[in-house]
């Protein structure tokens, strides 16, 4: 099949990790008999620096000429005083919105082999996989209005739904729980928020059309909660976006570093994949990012865009496979014993992927 | 000393765990040659069943007539529908406005002996000690405008800060950060939104005020991770209202259970204290109730209102002292071996406490 991906890597150490999952792709491709194509642009920060925006009219318009855009990070300390909507990351937010994809699917599991990492109990995260589904495109993000009044020393931002926006987004998370274990986790502030209420009504409103689909909601406040104490207890959990921002965060905890979290955006005009990690602007250029987050956004590429289901499951295999074998990125060193561990660069992990394809 | 105290026990387990707390506040009282006069009054969902709202007038008049109001917990299932102005929880928001307590203060510290309770590695917890300062009458909870407007099916809520609202709640952290370990962790979500900016700004301006303490800003996201790999790492965490409630709920796996966590409101015309956990429908009235929560609230009451320092730590140790010698409520013995503990009822933790005081 043929595949035109942009690579939009971004700052720190976007382009480091991103490296390494386009040779994944391209080795699949090679393997596979596919006919994978990428460009790259620039966004974030270096965008900034070189064109002047975080987000150039020509990575746009190549973004909307592909069938999946890859990012890295955006992001740096030097843009801290920068206004939102100047900063590398309004690039990403101005991406998100042009490509349209509202729904961020975010897995978290456990990877055995990683046990080790996680500050929680082995028996804890054992066997834990939760696919979070954040609405991203909505919320505190893109809610108007929204103003620094310097003069008044005042400042606001509006968390703002639609029920056309709930809906499409609860759609796409009570099918992805057809497909898993059948539960759907809403999360939301209903005691408080009005936002939450019409969230919570439209999600039970839609939850009529998928009776097989078992239902519940719970407090953001408690749920930051309950993830840590019985992460297992979850399957799918919907959020609107900035909930969805800080739990999947959390999560990463259970998987044992941010580093491993790949991330799809679906249900737009292109699909738009990033690992969930930052641009790590004190590690950048060091060949210490952990590149298998981006690995992974990769085989959720091959999966959800190119719909390559075996070729997914063979990049995820051969991820676990190196971290069986004892091969680790120095974010997943901490706290471990390093006999028996095989330190590894940026690119020394991800030529151990391939090789093990 | 004199202290006048008004009890809203509110709904669920609030009267159980509050008649503990009185109880032990009285022992104090007759030990210390001090005088509580303690006055009951109703809130939250009884108060909705009885007088048709979630806050009489009465017991407004009454919480602003005392030295130091104790809420139980308010909240229930079959309120769900209601919208939010007319819920349980209206009432608890009504006070907490009338009041004026703008600093809501939530320890979250590791009990040795309940290290096997956490989720979270012995090793990580332990030492643990983390205040939060969590910004009680702003943001998302109380701004303007808010509505669910169901013509449209559209919904929106307000994240508003103004510069003094900030900085009154940052200088008390950098207080509270002084008579500690001199660190204070400012959380926002600057690289998205401008009421964080705002936020950020006005910490940064503050911090001028208090050289010694070394200040850092985190985005929530990212502490909500950190929190769980090295809560070791933070002293003080600085937040706004929500950004609060979610991380301090989350910050309960630190010390093993939500129903260990106290919390004091201070700032405004009188000093509000409850413990973290809410109302607990579910084991509500079967003495399953943890009351070390509200006990332990009752000795901030002690140490912040009171100002009975001595006092506070005796309630403290006994709590302590409970803990080392098995003492157990239900919420307390998950994932423990039963031997070695001893199960106690709401009312029989009460007890042990008071005998050990
Ligand atoms: C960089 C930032 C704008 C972004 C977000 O908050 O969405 C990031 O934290 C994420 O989770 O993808
Ligand atoms: C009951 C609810 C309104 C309350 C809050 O969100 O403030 C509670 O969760 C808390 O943390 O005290």
């Amino acid at each position: 099949m043929k595949l035109k991906i942009l690579v939009v890597a971004g700052d720190g150490i976007g382009p480091e990790v991103t490296n390494e999952a386009v040779a994944v792709l391209q080795d699949v491709a090679a393997l596979g008999g596919h006919e994978f194509t990428f460009t790259e642009r620039r966004i974030g920060g270096v965008a900034i620096v070189q064109d002047g925006t975080p987000l150039p009219a020509d990575t746009l318009n190549e973004a909307l000429a592909s069938d999946a855009v890859l990012l890295g990070a955006v992001g740096g300390n030097e843009f801290n005083s920068l206004p939102p909507d100047k900063r590398p990351e309004a690039g990403l937010l101005q991406l998100r919105a042009a490509l349209g994809g509202f729904a961020n699917l975010r897995p978290a599991f456990a990877f055995k082999e990683l046990a080790v990492n996680s500050p929680l109990r082995p028996e804890i995260v054992d066997g834990a996989d939760i696919m979070f589904v954040r609405e991203l495109l909505g919320g505190l993000y893109f809610g108007q209005p929204r103003a620094w009044d310097r003069d008044k020393g005042e400042s606001w931002n509006t968390m703002r739904y639609t029920r056309d926006e709930v809906a499409r987004v609860a759609r796409i998370a009570f099918k992805l729980a057809q497909g898993r274990r059948k539960k759907l986790t809403s999360v939301d502030k209903a005691n408080v928020l009005e936002v939450s209420q019409l969230w919570r009504a439209t999600v039970n409103e839609v939850a009529a059309e998928f009776p097989d689909v078992t239902l519940e909601h719970q407090y953001v406040d408690a749920m930051a909660m309950h993830l840590m104490n019985q992460p297992r207890n979850y399957d799918v959990v919907l959020t609107e976006n900035l909930f969805g921002d800080i739990l999947s965060d959390e999560s990463a905890v259970i998987t044992g570093s941010l580093g491993m979290l790949p991330s799809a955006t679906i249900g737009g005009k292109v699909d738009l994949y990033e690992p969930v990690h930052g641009s790590a602007p004190d590690i950048a250029g060091k060949g210490l990012a952990n590149p298998l987050g981006a690995i992974l956004t990769g085989a959720m590429i091959l999966r959800l865009t190119a719909g390559l289901e075996a070729e997914a499951m063979a990049v995820r295999t051969a991820v676990r496979t190196v971290l069986e074998n004892g091969g680790r990125t120095a974010d997943l060193m901490r706290g471990t014993n390093p006999q028996g561990y095989n330190l590894l660069s940026t690119t020394a992990m991800g030529a151990q992927v391939r090789d093990t394809l």
